[in-house]
């Protein structure tokens, strides 16, 4: 139960440079996890809340694939990035893998391990047979993601839901 | 085990002009569920890989909310629409809300039903909760979505699985 998936679906060679990417463990909130998503968005959570969640994820399987970047040295998460699998009807009930919350330490940017990350993430969609894999970003991250192999496809629209705003703090 | 989820989950009036509102349910293949997919992409099964998918989506629960719209009058189902549920870490380990496979029969556009059938999404997402809804589209129907509540965010990128597709036949 310490792992979110097996990490035989993890691309090899999954270390270099004192850098190992694997699956999600239930060890990683003290390894900084939360510290690492506060990077990207508001993400602070106590460890029962992490714990909650993680069993949650993983008692729904081949769907939460969640990868970090751990930094041997230090044993601190240096990055992360999920990909969640979508099951369809169409596309003959086909599966599309949706890649969610990348974030890379901003101490540890310019060594390509974003780049990284979405080759793990895009070998486990592949691995599962996802018709295809898509994101959203920013206009400022198009180019990021051209190099990653993805293609401009639409547009994304969102709505928040105002009636919790205030008590989610956002 | 006959509906994917409860229709209490759906706004009210879920009736109006011979349109009923409500969850999938496992006897829609025979209503014509494939067919009115078909006319979104490559969307044809099998009834027993309906039933197979079904069965999936009902057993995650808290996750797969597919509505569609029947006319009562033809008992066929004239639209369609997906909200998913992705739990996340981020957003004090909140839940975001994906809208997918968005359908009106052709022969029933100009009627709003599009228009009813985000509105019946919107109304699922912010019940349970979910800190945001999104969704991806083509630059054509951002309009449509303004006018439902949904704001411009981001660029939408995929990348296809290109070992699959002759598979796949896309």
């Amino acid at each position: 139960m310490d792992q979110l998936f097996s990490n035989k679906l993890i691309k090899e060679p999954r270390k270099a440079d004192n850098i190992e990417f694997r699956a999600l463990e239930i060890t990683d909130f003290e390894k900084g996890f939360s510290e690492l998503l506060q990077q990207l968005t508001e993400a602070k959570f106590e460890k029962s809340k992490f714990l909650e969640r993680f069993i949650q994820m993983k008692n729904q399987p081949d769907t939460y694939y969640i990868i970090v970047a751990e930094d041997i040295t230090t044993n601190r998460i240096c990055a992360t990035g999920c990909l969640f699998v979508e099951k369809k009807f169409i596309r003959s009930c086909g599966t599309c893998a949706h890649i969610e919350d990348i974030v890379v330490d901003s101490r540890y940017r310019g060594k390509n391990l974003g780049l990284k990350v979405i080759e793990h993430l895009k070998h486990i969609g592949n691995t599962l047979g996802c018709y295809k894999l898509i994101l959203d970003c920013d206009e400022k991250n198009v180019k990021f993601y051209e190099k990653c192999g993805f293609e401009r496809k639409g547009v994304q629209l969102s709505c928040y839901n105002t009636t919790i705003i205030p008590k989610a703090k956002l």
